[in-house]
């Protein structure tokens, strides 16, 4: 029986746990975001993030700027002690410039968790903010953290477990930076064979650490608990019902769908987007920088 | 009348300066380069390296790694404190990762000046190494400041001037992180008006700073007293004869050549490439590195 989950339903159990954390503060949370892009559907969802982060009680100021100004300015935010995060809107160059970009926002204000600094704790294993204290957790990036919590409502992540999906063999299309590498490292870290497909190929990741393999789509998919896309094309060929193992967890993260309208025949549960989940967890990033990098600022000083 | 322009002759002059810098040292500089590629072309560029360092007499260990590899070996070496340059030869991934890789290295250690703490600087118009002390020059990456040196060497960049290019008018076929675009702002810093093309388009420098512009490729060639090209594409329509101004400086970086044969008949010196320089210009930065970070740095273990 093809169970289904309400991305929504799930997202309000984290805005409420934020909501509760915010209360115990003394100051209001302060957080930019910025969008270069004309296109209705990047401000459209601009629009939304603003009113979901005003809902939950963080101030979130909407600001649209034209592309060449953004470094200057994410340069500016990050030095101003007032603002507490800081969201860009991508893609904004469609190229390599992204990526610089991502980086300039300061770790301490990168709700997204999708810089170098914390990407790269995730994929050391590393657990913690910084190194001289072990009290302040690190952050991680919010789309696949959003992932995550999608398949522990959906029951296929154990959480509180010690290897939350022990033995589970997963396919993820998309290992991009952002979402499909650290995703693929997370899964693996916590006990899974991780098959990860781009359009360099696959590559193979157990206990966190990525392997070259010669494996088809095919395959991978036939031996798969666990099957997540992220395919930014239309020309992607959709996942069909008759290529997953049977009872199969399904996600797709993609504004595309990336499976065929046939696929919940066969699934155990399908997810057929995480949208406002991802939202939940860039503002419990907010807070939880908040709490590791300005709230003892604040403190230092009052002093 | 054409003038042609060696570029291992300019690279010489700098090697020997490289040579001269290194005899009043008291320790052997060291270098590691990583090579992931099986693909001839990539190695045989690594082992002329290689070659080129060990001739001016700083000890360049070239190491052959699987691309999965890569990341930790970097971190390795950023870590060990008897190496003091890191080469990486890219592109590995061909995608974002690259950056990724690019911007792992120390800056400390970043002899290619391809980071983005250079990078940075650069765009900052800030050329200082350190915030701390103006006694350190910044580094500027490679291939850029050997373009710079080509075109001083040409006559049409006047160095030791205040406004080297002043009222110069550049097009730039290329805006890469690590090679147009810190070119553009280091032309337009000197004086130029830089017209930068790329897939996206073109965009105007001015005073280190870019600015949308609505201009054919036609109008920017006509008016360029200096043309540059570095297009990593045979589907490239190279600039020919007919496009330029007459007596303009031409000059290719890229591997493909993007000007068409008859290109000479028209500019005042054209310059096919400039290989060599590129990798004299890393080991001059290798030896600033060493002065700024790492000299300092033994002298105060010997205390």
């Amino acid at each position: 029986m093809q169970r289904s989950l309400d991305p929504a339903k799930v997202a309000q159990k984290y805005l409420d746990e934020v909501r509760n954390g915010l209360e115990s503060l003394t100051e209001t949370l302060s957080v930019v975001g910025f969008v270069t892009s004309d296109d209705l559907p990047s401000l459209t969802y601009a629009n939304a993030t603003q009113q979901k982060f005003t809902d939950v009680g963080i101030a979130y100021e909407l600001r649209r700027i034209a592309r060449l100004d953004l470094e200057d300015a994410i340069i500016e935010v990050n030095e101003n002690s007032d603002i507490h995060g800081l969201f860009v809107y991508l893609p904004v160059f469609n190229n390599e410039q992204d990526v610089i970009l991502r980086n300039l926002v300061d770790y301490r204000k990168d709700i997204e968790g999708g810089g170098q600094y914390w990407t790269r704790k995730l994929y050391d294993n590393d657990r913690f903010a910084a190194a001289d204290d072990q009290t302040k957790k690190a952050l991680l990036p919010c789309t696949p953290l959003a992932i995550i919590k999608m398949l522990t409502e959906a029951g296929v992540y154990l959480a509180n477990t010690e290897l939350p999906v022990s033995d589970r063999i997963v396919t993820i299309f998309n290992r991009s930076e952002v979402v499909g590498r650290p995703l693929a490292a997370m899964l693996s870290n916590d006990g899974a064979r991780v098959f990860s497909f781009d359009i360099n190929g696959p590559l193979e990741f157990n206990d966190g650490k990525p392997a070259e393999i010669d494996i088809t789509r095919h395959h991978a998919l036939a031996q798969s608990d666990i099957v997540i896309t992220g395919v930014p094309s239309e020309n992607f060929q959709k996942v069909s019902a008759a290529e997953i193992k049977k009872d199969a967890a399904c996600l797709n993260f993609s504004f595309y769908s990336n499976f065929e309208e046939d696929i919940s025949t066969r699934t155990g549960i399908f997810i057929p987007r995480i949208g406002p989940l991802t939202v939940a967890m860039c503002m419990r990033n907010t807070l939880r920088l908040y709490k590791n990098f300005h709230q003892s600022q604040t403190r230092d000083h009052s002093r």
